[in-house]
């Protein structure tokens, strides 16, 4: 079951200065930062606010690191804006066998690394009305438990 | 202070399958729906997951009730999609005269009626990294203190 909105990808040229527009505009901060070698981006997650599920709501804005990723054809495409949305769900593998028996392309056969450890994987956006839409279930209870 | 993401509006060019789509595929339910004639659009706000700010986070799908109205066109030329995010505060006027000193386009002179009484105002996306970035402060303290 789908308990919150974990967060919302954001894709960007560059991270950097992208961070600073959150920061000295809205006051967001990083709340952790890596690099996914597996999904080609440099990515920031600014957490926004906790939420009922014992889990929180972030931004996490991306920067493809090479031009043939997901994210950097996305980006030389449409420029910069949002990139996906994500639900967070404690059964990741449970919630994506449901979603492709109902029809909806899932398109990793497993679930793979997301940020912070978390296992993840993506729904097609052509059948999500548009939205490229992510499950993930956070690494650890202490992640979504305090 | 922005202190949760409030909702993520997507527009759909079927208001009613959308939201089938959502019930169907995800067990979300219609929170609220409501005709903006100002805005030029229908809509369904589905509720997510409440906040640790006493708010709650929502999915907010919108279907243009006119060609003109800058959804109508911005499906036009988009398609189906993340249309804006939007940052929930407890005084939109305070933080919008913030953000406008500080150089980001604040797009109405006064904040306006949004979805559930709300007061919004939006923020230029060409000064905000390429998202269209709305601030909603809701209508009541009981909307954001259960």
């Amino acid at each position: 079951m789908l308990t919150r909105i974990d967060h919302i990808g954001i894709a960007c040229f560059d991270l950097d200065k992208t961070v600073e527009f959150y920061r000295a505009t809205y006051g967001f901060e990083v709340f952790h930062s890596e690099v996914n070698e597996e999904q080609g981006v440099r990515e920031a997650m600014l957490k926004i606010n906790e939420t009922s599920d014992g889990g929180a709501s972030y931004l996490q804005l991306l920067e493809p690191t090479r031009e043939d990723s997901a994210v950097g054809k996305w980006l030389a495409k449409n420029g910069e804006g949002v990139h996906h949305i994500a639900f967070g769900t404690a059964d990741v593998d449970a919630d994506a066998a449901d979603i492709r028996d109902k029809g909806v392309r899932v398109l990793y056969e497993q679930p793979r690394r997301g940020s912070m450890d978390s296992r993840i994987t993506f729904l097609h956006p052509k059948d999500c009305h548009g939205v490229l839409t992510e499950l993930v279930t956070s690494a650890s209870p202490e992640q979504t438990e305090h």
